[in-house]
């Protein structure tokens, strides 16, 4: 399979960010999975936990312990935000290379951080030193870094979207729309009233609406990527699917406007994990489930100077836990697909 | 309860509209119903193929004849597009007085239907008088028309939410942006691939973004209400749910906005089926389940230029069956609300 | 409409039996809604936990507190199971009548209620003045009960639709299954990792096995019905739908079988709620959905001696608040349909 | 990978059954996928029916030609049940060996065939020949077969439930009941008004109670694995979810039971896709979505004799593609379990 094998501990690994990770990782040829922590479930064999790791992952939750996590060669954090930065610092020291699949590092500024995440923030030193872990954008950077931030998930699916029409200037870029919408899994695994099947389920609703944490997360890459301020409107709406992430971005077309189709063609056309549909197409977010492939289809209705972007994902796999293995193959080296070819699954 | 009661027959009632018309028919106070048409099911008991109505409704479906339907007072039409048009005439000449659910009559300029609906107008002389069955609009056209055009699902959702900027004037109508969100329900009773459980559950997908036959229905709309040409990007998704419309509604504000919370609030006081929810709502689609009600609510996220309508309706409610009651209440002199008073269900 | 009217109060309106109890009291013509109760949400509108409930129930949760509940002429518990029993001894000796939808007063037998549901019974005293309120079985003594315990949702689905197989002996009564499928919502309005839409949606499973509490009250059901001691093999699934209970039940024929679809149309002919179906009908959940009606199909496959019985009621309506409204109905002398006259929500 | 690859092709992969062979077969390291068929979409790209497909099956469908089919080794048959018989011979005949994942060759008498299938059978003199494709009965014979007959979805769930009981002789085999429940996919991807979405979801009910073709196959199996007759009860219902089958069996226990948990555990511990659960289990669907385990729990429920049996599958792995890989692994040589790796999807 592969000549070398690296050592790799998950913390955090009892929410949903965490099984994914898991479920990827037994299958990655070149991982050696050591430690899985939790704190609360320590002592628990992970299959009680996740049935459908019985017989696949054979370890036990063990309580999160910085020496032995620096016996691995990287860590994954699926923790709550909060988490990674507390024990970030230790680790590099350490030579442990650091994924985080929480927000910890993905602001590089500092203020917006206090802002949206309500704490100070624990180790803001690191923050310029951490990569944002958007292959499609960063894919050098990411191969050498030591602390990767792996993006949210409607940030994904957003700037995916979005990044052929800004780094080419062919929109206003201060008149952004971005209506998305979200499996109930994107809301992680806790205890939560209106995430209940009978709350949840036929029935839909806009949440955040003032403001998400994945705002300024997605401005600041927007901006990076369009050379200039960003003015976006972002509505995430909560949909009665366990996976899966549809973003319907609008933006206003300048004149001279290229061939869209093409310039998207051409922007993606060698990345592995970005699908850029035929004209015409209405990607489904069941065409990613499971997989790591982000599908985009581009619209201009009517013929009118209103672009209109379709951009799917499994929330779960390109949105979190496979875009995290994507970023450890570059980290390490490795063919940036190996461990992720699953094939969505359908129906 | 009532003093007087009225004949009343549904045309082509074995699709969802239709036996939603006939849950609520059958328990209206002033409502005699008199025949419920099927050409294929003729002969067949409702409840066989509605088994909700079981004990409620004890006709059996029978062929439509025009001369039986002319001793009605009122009939409904729950056809497909493109049925009501070929008896609208014959049954106006005997008096009787018509509601079409369907789109026969919604659209004034005859070019715009030949060009979204694909065949030739069957009698384009009554386009003129019938009357666009929008209570919050013309409730007074309504009370005494012969011929109502019911509303689509979407165009309800969608122009109850914009009708007060529009009104008002307070934002850039060349501008506007409805992505709209519907359960499954809204595309009708019919054998289709893409309809079915195991393609549409855990799935999200936009369609027809190029045009869809409600684009024209809510332009002409929008365009009266605000008194001026329109310019709207209409964006349907097809959601895993039942029932529910979600419009999330996109408008540019001008300078010198009013206080938007009390311009709804106050557009609205007196309207029995638009409820204003309280500032920072979001409503859920499950708060209108079965019942006629629309919810709105209004947002401004981080007091940018830009105001998000969040607009939600049941499909075959208010955006179909229970609009077609309430402007049957309103033909025939009842209290706009009779029949009505049906309380949400949730969960 | 009524030429009376009852206080009614509902302690603990804030669960899934809650909001149904205040859909059908709302719109029930001879009840004066008087309070509500929630210790924890005293002060806060009912409206905003219950969105459905904007502009139909006006009230705020209050504290239960006895006094107040005395002014009532009967006061529902919708409450979790060791509530009702506390409260009961005081409100009787006001005179105030007691449907509680909870489980306290269901079983007769003190050891086995201190067996599954492992506390000490609070007024063990009342249990042999309580009456279930299976309307089927204990109209009369319901009529002029002061304490009625409301059946369970399984027990409700389960015993309907054996009954005229025991009460006629046809059957083994030694040898009886109830395999019975539940809707997520039977399993309340509480934070429960394992009722979270992403883990119960696309998802089957059994519980409780080795012993579910409907288990003894449904066992001594059977065997008054019986009038001899009865065996139940019972096991509940969890379904992913919200609402809707399907008991599918099993039992060995004895010998000299009567035309068992007749046994059960004359046993349940004049029974409002309780719907036989054609031979070879197979119920839907759907088509009792927000109604109080309970359908039943009799099978024998293949004409051998196992006779199957398909039985579905909605659990919040027939199974908890329709089936207390009933009882309500007959406790006040009042039309035993009133105010439950709902037609099932189709799709 | 693997020393050799065999031909394969696919006739009729434009169901589910298809579509998940596929997914299955374009990861197997040793197959090398030559042809997929289909009469009515013959031309097209199999990615623009399946999007899951795209850029992983690269083929177009084309007609079924029994001579281009003769240049592979293998041909599964993913077709509606008639198709396989047409075709068998000839390619039998052409050293072709077959793989049908329909019903045509499961059935050893042929009148009991042309009882539930209504046709006569077109080559019965394969019928002895063939062999049914369950692994953990007739694996040996598998190995060496021509035509190898994959059971059902319903009939894999059962006998493998059933199995260790009636190999061993403790239960009665007269008096078996099999309460399954099947998601929505196993009614195949064929337009059909009760499996729309909006007819399915939030509802449940029991189908096909006289008599389902699936009877007469699990009674053939289960008479063989119990060397003597069997009386089966089976109820198959409609559940809202997209995969996934549990079957609920119950039996009666003679006298002198073995401890059960240790029989199965015995029994099924070299199987490598049959999982025993730990005492007190209750498997879920969703622990197996998309791999092809079965898991069993075995309860008795209050000690009583009465065994309780809970065996899930999914329907589309190893209730049919997955079990179709199986048998391809044991006819060509292979580690039984290759390809068939898939870690379950959860959530």
């Amino acid at each position: 399979m592969s000549d070398k094998t690296v050592k790799v501990s998950v913390v955090g690994g009892t929410g949903y960010t965490g099984v994914e990770l898991l479920r990827l990782l037994s299958r990655h040829p070149a991982v050696e999975l050591q430690a899985i922590t939790s704190r609360s479930l320590a002592g628990q064999a992970v299959e009680e936990l996740f049935p459908n790791l019985r017989g696949i992952v054979d370890l036990k939750f063990v309580g999160p312990d910085t020496a032995m996590l620096s016996r691995s060669d990287v860590v994954f954090f699926a923790t709550p935000n909060g988490t990674a930065m507390t024990m970030a610092r230790e680790l590099l020291d350490a030579d442990v290379r650091i994924i985080d699949l929480a927000a910890d590092f993905r602001l590089k500024d500092i203020q917006e951080w206090r802002h949206w995440y309500g704490v100070e923030h624990a180790c803001p030193e690191l923050l310029a030193e951490a990569v944002y872990g958007l292959p499609e954008v960063n894919r050098d950077a990411i191969r050498s870094a030591r602390l990767v931030a792996n993006p949210g998930c409607y940030p994904t699916a957003v700037q995916l979207g979005f990044l052929p029409l800004l780094e080419n200037g062919v929109v206003d870029s201060r008149r952004l729309i971005a209506d998305a919408k979200s499996g109930v899994s994107g809301a992680g695994r806790k205890e939560s009233i209106d995430k209940l099947f009978a709350e949840a389920a036929d029935n839909l609703k806009a949440y955040s609406v003032p403001g998400h944490r994945h705002l300024p997360e997605i401005c600041q890459g927007l901006k990076a990527i369009a050379g200039q301020e960003v003015g976006l409107t972002f509505v995430p709406h909560l949909i009665p699917m366990i996976r899966g992430i549809h973003a319907t971005l609008y933006a206003e077309l300048r004149d001279d406007v290229p061939d869209l189709q093409s310039l998207y063609q051409q922007r993606y056309q060698n990345e592995p994990f970005v699908d850029v549909l035929a004209q015409g197409a209405h990607p489904e977010t069941r065409s990613v489930r499971g997989s790591n492939m982000c599908r985009i289809a581009i619209h201009r209705p009517q013929g009118k100077p209103v672009v209109v972007i379709l951009s799917v994902i499994d929330n779960l796999v390109k949105g979190a836990a496979g875009q995290a293995v994507q970023n450890f193959n570059l980290m390490f080296g490795f063919d940036e697909m190996m461990g992720l070819d699953q094939v969505a699954l359908l129906p």
